[in-house]
């Protein structure tokens, strides 16, 4: 792995690691009445196309941290309907 | 620019737009006591160095997407600093 490589995947690390305390928060809590539906909606399809287009680049650090953010977001969506 | 330039714009517009409602939110109120100050450092730094991969790979998407990310997340850590 060069060093750009590396600045990548340190700044998706970063990026995607601010998604945590969220998505620890609502697990925990099960409340989830102040956050946007609407937001966590337009932010999973967001991750969903850029995922695609860092698998049509071949991009590695795009493809692992869009990889970890479906994941976080999509928990955090997922608890937002089931709880409201 | 072709379909794929145009899916990296795409997904990187929605994923930056679910910023928004939050930005838009922390102004007017100017309250933002629920925010978590580490949270926006952590993606803050996160963004800058993202910002600056997507430079030297001179990836048009992701330097529009950080840009913008880069002005209402740092607008967020303002009004958190100011406001506590």
């Amino acid at each position: 792995m060069n060093y750009v490589d590396l600045l990548g995947y340190v700044a998706g690390i970063l990026v995607v690691s601010s998604l945590l305390p969220q998505t620890i928060k609502s697990w925990k809590t099960k409340s989830t009445k102040d956050l946007s539906l609407l937001r966590y909606i337009i932010y999973v399809i967001g991750i969903i196309l850029w995922l695609t287009y860092g698998i049509i680049i071949k991009n590695g650090p795009m493809l692992l941290m869009n990889s970890i953010a479906l994941i976080l977001a999509s928990s955090i969506l997922y608890l937002k309907i089931r709880h409201g």
